[in-house]
């Protein structure tokens, strides 16, 4: 194993783990990354807060760079080169130098394909105007800061009200730019159910944000620079001249569908809980690559920097003779508005509907400390439970001080295989400045039990 | 059942949620609560704060009145009168009315008894003088309140660095009260380990609180007035015009114990999961009564505001005939010393070695967001966990910016009985202003797993 030669593609979370966690365990292996942009592991996550000011420089988001990685750890990345084509027959992928015009095949006993997710392009005119942004590699997210810098937006409009939509309309708010939302879901948010959404929508709509929600995007229109001017939906026209993209995500999956590796119905690798392909020898991991959902039971697609890191050091440890399993995702994230807390995990009520399981939810208020004590803030809790069960399926949080990483005690509860019942009874801590004597989420688990 | 008589003995927390669920569930039953004191269900816990002044009122504190229980819930509460014996025989208990000096005998069917606990009292010369105080009832935090308000405290003394110190040191200095604080082990807070209190330690003194540790408190002097004037250790004597005892308390379970009910050896009264002692028709739940602890598996007194109310409620729903069981403890616990936040849950080395458990532990340092988000804070967090199996056995947080709550997170997977590596591999929540991509409860469960 340790003769045998690495090859990964994709040098973010996933593919970084992946590799050094090899060189933890084999010195001596050969390993080489392939990167088609010019950062590695970078935090994608931190670019709205990079436009909104809050981090200081470009270079704070990077974890750690092409350099470091070949000199501490002897991995041989290879930025600005892009896999064009996997050989599984031959093992060896045909590589593009971006930078040199070259092309060469690479050889290799064992490849890690962690080739990420791309964002979903609209399909209208003028989706590619100058002026209109996608965030999702760090160098997607310094072309926005960039162009802000050089020709302050008069007015932005953000299309997508998920988390990167949210984020962004923070971060442009935060640069005091006039902002409109559009989404075509009736909802903010749409991972968390209509009733939590709402709470967020009123919140945005204080702070200054424009939302235009159940309206579809139809075109953009463009000045006689071909910059974009405005966005226009099937019920108005609205003036921007920034517009930031923020329609989901789809995985890079096209280089490994052509190589006949099995993918799933999402698009993403089908991998085993080892982090294995259909393919022997090829393994995949983090956002081009599915995870088994604990409560749904089944392959799911969720790309995120945690669940990333998760796969990267899985393949990593199978990659070097270990026997680890991922044990699975619940979907938990968290977001912010401001000072509005978003999170949730496991099933929504849509997903539960979805799956045809029968539920009981409840959601209730409470506070993040003591009414008495300063600085107590409200929040909403939202649980799911099986209905014949009791087990919790999931759980969503809005508010303000504190209130979303308790998402973190659903999560582990829900994994735990927990009942609203059980959960009451956890011993949570409790004092003024920090919680009610019951915890808001037992609150809402009270109303769940006996 | 819904003729049966209940007398509740103690009308905190424990007693009025038992005494609230009876009455949720039998709409007629006779239900009288004897309590000695003035006030019903208040928040002892934020007595501290009451005397920092960052609660605005005393009447703040109080969840509930005596009148409201009478009004709303038709639970007859008598207030100052004081249950001086217990007669199992013949199903009754003696009452003293404290405001009339008259005595009678009350008869139940069913008996809650909800004493509470009692600070425990140095036996030093001069431990009652004026100017010295411990904190228990809400009358105790008001006794000092209002004797600051009267005399304000030229200096002042806290005796013992557990909860009650620590938050009666930041209270005084909030008030700009020179504090030292002595304490006879040779550490802060002995419910966490050495190498965790002396980063509470250091930050104390920082905040200009005088410590004195493994020494011994020998007398209390006093001036002319009968005031107390100094506290006198084993190596110095400390100029104190205020004096604060935090040391510990123990379980009000004389009137028990007379009527032959079996005590543990903690003192508290023994009861079974459903919260009946060891004599029929007579219950016990709070302070006085002792809990399952679930990593220890052995009974264990802990007397926390969060545990009597589940307390309370299991008694209230067995005592309504239904049948719930009170799973345990683990000893959770959260404070603050301003805003180093201080938790803990589980075993520490100290229990665990008491107990002979083989065990590994780490500690690592970490940071509440990511790195390159404003208001990112420093935090430690320790782990123990089996050494022959890896399932978690406690953990202990300490650091600012939103630390302290993630013991929640580590109670619950103690709770499911989950090792270091099932921690790791948790879908916790994730987002630059929340937390690092690996929470760093996962950071140090990643020392303890493989």
């Amino acid at each position: 194993m340790q003769n045998r030669k690495l090859v990964v593609i994709g040098g973010d979370a996933a593919g970084m783990s992946a590799a050094s966690k090899v060189r933890r365990e084999h010195p001596d292996r050969s390993i080489v990354v392939f990167e088609r942009g010019r950062f590695t592991s970078y935090a994608a996550c931190g670019m709205p807060y990079l436009v909104a000011g809050m981090v200081e420089a470009p270079e704070k988001l990077i974890a750690r760079s092409p350099e470091t990685f070949r000199e501490k750890q002897r991995i041989d990345v290879r930025t600005r080169h892009e896999v064009v084509e996997i050989d599984p027959a031959r093992k060896r992928v045909r590589v593009q130098n971006l930078d040199a015009s070259l092309e060469f095949w690479e050889d290799w006993d064992d490849l890690l394909i962690a080739t990420g997710a791309s964002p979903i392009q609209p399909d209208v005119p003028n989706a590619s105007a100058d002026g209109i942004f996608s965030l999702s590699t760090l160098q997607s997210g310094l072309d926005v800061f960039e162009d802000m810098q050089r020709r302050p937006p008069r007015s932005a409009v953000v299309v997508g009200g998920g988390y990167v939509g949210i984020e962004m309309a923070e971060a442009l708010r935060e640069r005091d730019v006039p902002v409109s939302l559009v989404d075509m879901a009736p909802q903010v948010m749409n991972t968390l159910d209509p009733d939590m959404a709402e709470d967020i929508a009123t919140f945005m709509q204080d702070a200054g944000v424009r939302l235009f929600l159940g309206e579809r995007l139809q075109r953009f229109d463009v000045d006689a620079s071909g910059r974009v001017s405005s966005v226009v939906t099937d019920q108005r026209a609205l003036e921007a001249d920034l517009v930031i993209l923020g329609l989901g995500i789809r995985p890079n999956s096209a280089l490994a569908r052509a190589a006949g590796i099995q993918l799933g119905p999402s698009g993403a690798l089908r991998v085993d809980r080892g982090m294995r392909t259909s393919v022997a020898d090829i393994w995949a991991a983090g956002d081009c690559a599915e995870s088994f959902h604990r409560v749904k039971e089944e392959p799911t697609f969720i790309a995120l920097g945690t669940v990333a890191n998760k796969h990267g050091l899985v393949a990593g440890t199978n990659l070097s003779g270990g026997a680890l399993e991922f044990p699975g995702v619940l979907g938990t994230a968290i977001t912010r508005f401001q000072d509005l807390e978003i999170a949730r995990t496991g099933l929504s009520e849509k997903e539960a509907k979805a799956l045809g399981i029968a539920y009981r939810s409840r959601t209730i208020e409470a506070l993040t400390r003591s009414h008495y004590f300063p600085g107590a803030a409200k929040l909403k809790v939202k649980l799911l439970v099986e209905a014949a069960t009791g087990r919790l399926l999931g759980g969503q949080i809005v508010g303000r001080g504190g209130a979303g990483k308790r998402i973190d005690t659903l999560a582990t509860a829900i994994t735990a295989r927990m009942t609203a019942e059980q959960l009451v009874y956890l011993d949570l801590a409790y004092a003024p400045p920090f919680s009610p004597v019951w915890d808001p989420v037992q609150t809402a688990a009270r109303t769940l039990s006996g």
